[in-house]
């Protein structure tokens, strides 16, 4: 990959740290030519939030936090906050990360759905779900139009990478790190892989329960936290679109967006529009974890193969049905009912 | 207006030009810091397609130049031909032309749906329509929609000001000019752009009948091309699909979409998104020529008031109804066929 992403992962370090600075390390220096970013040392206890999912460890502050960053960046990099000049100019700035853009193209909307050389799955137990992947029409067309709103849609500044392992965790510090996929593109993508590899870890647990614990309880709480996360960023985002409707932002002006009740009637469609998104983009997430090139270790840490295809064929199904049909959900509590009611095979 | 505009409309008019020299006028010199073009001087008897389309003149070839028009200057600079570094280049080159973007937003998607200082409209007869069209929530909140699409959605190099006015016909020749306001943004714009003028030409017509001639026959030739625009543009629009389909576009890769019948139901999603688009953008275009700053002169030249508000009135009506409703329609014919039952009042 390009070296110059380091320059575009400081300029999202900087957009997003200027609009979320509890949740976003600080950058104190950066020289294009070495590539070299100095920024803060995020401290132990800090770790990667995917080993903590993995290690069972709650953190009863991480939906709040997050649901805090993305409420946060998104909006204030949105349209519904910056004019018309100040939008082109910064989705103009980030075009130029065009190399990374592709990779993410290439790895989460091409691979999983044709032969590619270095996609990868519990073998053989999987061959058959890989291949069915491959020849799901319906499934081709999904992401297709996924694939569209990736390539097309500058609506936000986006982290482009947000999955748990772009995040470092403490009881009570959660920073977002490694910005490099940086560009304006969907909101959803960022919710979606955000929520996806919540679901995705929900997903690994039977596979990392043993005598002491049978990880029941923490099931529970990654679905109260995932649950938490989308319910918190709806309130938030709204509400800082409440606090600056008669700023600067250009989609929905107060001039005519002028009725309580039409403001809310636009704030329900739009929230609507950014769920579907977010549950499809989820869901795109989740099955190059499991059928693509790069894997989680969620799931490849599950020693036995066995369990672990087993573990990620119930992944893998949930994702198809949630990515073809994300448009039947309406609030984020029937997709947890809908993980819920899955049976064990 | 910035006087960078030039420098836009040159770059538009050679892009589209490359992939349409039947229907570009060439330019043969571009002079930045005076803002020059030296171009093909479009000879009589090129007149303006809206004055020929007042005087009730026959353009046989005009269906057929315009979707020839369309499909490929839309074709080429979409992700269906280009890949992602060539779109994310061409799209930040164009970021540049926000001054004339926003100019757009604001006359097309803003100034109609409130109280603006420029507005006008036939008075007295249209101040309730007017009024109407302020207090129409559920069209504000389409209209939001096809805002955010035109903000966000990058999807070709669009001409961006695609009415009657903008193209310069004989009975054999059809030249399209002034893309001032080109940018990457979404197709259904132009194609709206061009349905949405012919049919305010149709809704004029009465206005322009007299005993001579009642216009009948002619407002017939309007609808027949209104139909064959859309048809032909979509037969070709698929035939460049089709013959380039194993080329670097990105957005359907063959090794995906493999099949005959999958590039089919491919296609016909597309097809029927940018329909729906087109729809909106050409109501929108609609209302904003009735409602708005800057009206349309096959309505202004009808020089009794009375009459020209009842013709305004009648597009206007259709106009809201397309906007809201454009999703029922799933042929042009349908819309063809709504207008043709719309009764005198």
């Amino acid at each position: 990959m390009t070296k110059e992403r380091a320059y575009f992962e400081t300029l999202a370090l900087q957009e997003h740290g200027r609009v979320c600075p509890n949740h976003v390390p600080e950058v104190y220096h950066f020289d294009r030519p070495m590539s070299l970013i100095a920024m803060r040392y995020l401290k132990p206890p800090h770790i990667i939030l995917r080993k903590g999912l993995i290690a069972g460890i709650e953190y009863p502050l991480l939906a709040q936090h997050m649901s805090d960053y993305m409420a946060k960046t998104l909006f204030f990099t949105s349209l519904l906050y910056h004019s018309t000049s100040e939008h082109k100019r910064a989705v103009a700035k980030f075009c130029g990360n065009m190399e990374l853009c592709r990779h993410t193209e290439r790895v989460v909307f091409s691979d999983p759905y044709k032969v590619a050389q270095y996609n990868r799955w519990t073998s053989p137990y999987l061959d058959r779900d890989a291949e069915a992947v491959r020849d799901d029409d319906s499934l081709k067309i999904e992401v297709a139009e996924l694939k569209s709103k990736f390539c097309e849609r500058a609506q936000a500044l986006i982290h482009g990478d947000l999955h748990t392992g772009s995040i470092m965790v403490t009881s009570d510090s959660t920073q977002v790190i490694d910005p490099e996929f940086a560009f304006y593109g969907p909101m959803g993508f960022d919710l979606g892989a955000f929520l996806g590899n919540l679901i995705l870890a929900f997903f690994a647990q039977d596979g990392h329960a043993d005598k002491g614990n049978d990880r029941q309880a923490y099931k529970q709480w990654i679905l109260r936290t995932t649950e938490e996360t989308w319910n918190l960023f709806q309130k938030q985002f709204i509400s800082l679109w409440d606090e600056h409707k008669d700023g600067n932002g250009e989609a929905y002006p107060v001039s005519i967006y002028n009725k309580p009740e039409l403001q809310l009637l636009a704030q329900k469609r739009y929230m609507a529009n950014l769920f579907h998104d977010a549950l499809g983009f989820g869901a795109a997430k989740m099955i190059r974890r499991i059928v693509g090139v790069a894997h989680v270790e969620d799931f490849e840490s599950i020693a036995d193969a066995s369990k672990r295809a087993y573990c990620e064929r119930r992944a893998l199904d949930f994702a198809k049905m949630l990515l073809k049909e994300r448009c039947r959900f309406q609030t984020i509590n029937e997709v947890i009912s809908a993980i819920q009611e899955i049976p064990a095979f």
